[in-house]
């Protein structure tokens, strides 16, 4: 266990009716007119901004509307944004939906008071000193950036995509979290949303930090946890109940809990990335459903220690040879993807026929060196192998 | 799951030589003049106070020192506080011990800019308003104090013990954690400490709410953890790691993130709490290794549901039968803190010989109400029983 700085300032209010405190809470901001940011017609059509709207009207804060992000939101967007802030004296922000919606209000309110362009934050030009409250009413949850402090943007001219990280000043100062609002998620999405929790608690969970006992046992709490609630909430998209746990298990994924005091890995993000980036039509989550079993598999021949304790706390696999159990790790983890969260598991089933493997590689490690991961260093040989696991077709079917 | 707030801002600043940085820290509260709250020799003799003194002033942060807290801190001692602080202009407060410490910060800090008296918060006539910043180093886990808003002080007069619970404006600012610190506790008070966190996190388990899988099994995971590290520190108390995860789930175990979205029970808590009054010799955490078995006992046959779960999901009870299931789990309980943690079992373990039971009851529902509990209700003729439970030698030895 490593020496860490934990910080989760952000006020959570969750559950039903909870959007009508967002007055009160914009208020105790010190906000006194504000930008709502939103994207997705949901916000538009389920009457959520005027109900907002109304909140706010009644204690006073003024506001402003600025709509139309996108997944993957861009620069473009933040920058009208900064500049629609500053002309209208915007001193705080709302988000209302998920993480690109919420990213770019983050984006907004550090570039907001920021002299230089924003994008000076993302390619580490400066560190953002000062930034406008934001506040979140979440209506997608998955991405996690209701209870983190970073948020990730792509550049519209060349589609770079890159994370700004900051400790605490990007936390939201309050989220407002109601699983009725995301009742009307698609199967699909839901899963999609899912797979990104689950991979957001796995990348935490593979570390070579030692004695991270107390951590690992949250991470394999939260993975059960998804895992028993999954099936309830796609047979019956209004399962309120199971909404909530998925919801609030994926705050809990993402605030910094789980990575408390250990190294963590992250190289399954970065091998999805560059296949969301090539093959813009790919979901993140159904990405990561591909990359995170073949990843996993590569892990079990080379360092099966971790897949295995994995595998023997939250599948139930009783096998004392740490390869064999890890083996069955993967296996039990494809098939939860597969027949119960329907979600691709190989290029095949995410529409790519015949992938650029070399290209894929080549990126991922001309962005992250060449060497990466926390738990194993993998070399563009060993990536190549694992992009390769992702081809296989009998793979869909764990034996 | 109920609708709920979570909000915990306090920073976490977590690992070896951590107190290096209480200067910056209390600098940021924007405190010029802090009282040092602390009471065991260790803050004294370590040179702990004389390194934090160093820091403080390194930074330009002024301070005055308050020692002699002792266990079960009491209101006289809180009164000094307020009065020299008042006196001195203090602005901030830094608490240097476990529980007993941090709550008479706390109470100082809630008491100082209040012009009636402190304990009308304790006694629902007044509610916190404002508060001088409390900043924590822990050196004694188990109490949670340092990420709760909560604190205990008995009135000296008559012995009577109350809590002032707060959402959020007692929460310390901050809270440095150095295990190293935790070395020197005794292996008798280190058990103590465990059954302490345990019980925080067991009576937010019991509860009559449903459909609350996800923080279940962060209550399970957490126990477990703390069951695979206890005989590691017991074994060997300078084992840095296991120190390090005990304290770490101390936290964690009562910052509220246990009880998110769920009724909780505090029962056990409650009657230890009589038996601790009468009998003044027994610490906390030792009166709960007696008291909670005999509450889950009682459980095990009127309410087995949960008890069962509990069993199977970290004892690896694998019996279909709930109340046969809950029995083995009390059992498992049992075993683990009698032949682990050598805690007391009984009346007689704790040295009491013949504890008036009619007076215990009598004395907890003229505190409690008629009923007490949430997960189940018990009337005086239940929570006699219980009583009862504690006295029967045989259980020390599980079947």
């Amino acid at each position: 266990m490593d020496n860490f700085t934990f910080y989760s300032p952000t006020l959570f209010e969750f559950g039903r009716g909870t959007e009508e405190k967002v007055g009160m809470l914009t208020f105790l901001t010190g906000a006194t007119k504000v930008m709502i940011v939103y994207g997705r017609k949901y916000a538009k059509t389920s009457g959520l901004i005027d109900r907002i709207a109304n909140s706010l009207r009644n204690i006073g804060v003024d506001y402003v509307e600025l709509g139309g992000v996108s997944p993957n939101p861009t620069d473009t967007l933040v920058r009208e944004g900064i500049k629609i802030a500053r002309a209208k004296k915007i001193d705080g922000l709302i988000a209302i939906g998920g993480g690109s919606v919420i990213d770019t209000a983050k984006a907004i309110a550090a570039g907001v008071p920021y002299k230089g362009d924003f994008w000076d934050f993302f390619i580490g030009k400066a560190q953002v000193e000062e930034a406008l409250p934001v506040g979140v009413i979440l209506t997608i949850p998955g991405a996690g950036s209701e209870g983190s402090g970073n948020c990730v943007i792509t550049r519209e001219e060349d589609k770079v995509k890159l994370s700004l990280r900051t400790d605490s000043i990007l936390r939201p100062r309050f989220a407002i979290m109601n699983p009725e609002m995301t009742f009307t998620i698609t199967a699909y999405n839901t899963a999609v949303g899912i797979v990104d929790m689950m991979s957001h608690i796995l990348e935490r969970y593979f570390t070579t930090t030692t004695r991270v006992e107390m951590t690992d046992r949250l991470a394999e709490g939260l993975l059960m946890g998804l895992m028993a609630e999954a099936p309830r909430v796609l047979s019956d998209p209004t399962d309120y109940q199971a909404r909530a746990n998925i919801e609030w298990a994926g705050t809990m994924a993402h605030n910094g809990l789980v990575g408390c005091g250990r190294r963590e890995d992250w190289t399954s993000h970065a091998m999805e990335h560059e296949i969301s980036a090539a093959y813009p039509q790919v979901p993140h989550g159904a990405g990561l459903a591909v990359v995170f079993p073949a990843w996993l598999a590569f892990m079990a021949h080379h360092k099966p220690s971790k897949v295995a304790q994995l595998g023997r706390r939250i599948f139930n696999v009783d096998e004392k040879d740490d390869r064999i159990a890890a083996i069955e790790t993967v296996a039990s983890l494809r098939a939860f993807f597969s027949a119960v969260l329907r979600m691709p598991l190989t290029f095949k089933d995410l529409g790519i026929e015949n992938p650029d493997i070399d290209s894929l590689v080549a990126k991922l490690h001309a962005n992250k060196g060449e060497t990466i991961g926390g738990y194993y260093k993998l070399t563009p040989e060993d990536t190549k192998q694992i992009y390769q696991l992702m081809l296989a077709e009998e793979q869909k079917t764990p034996s």
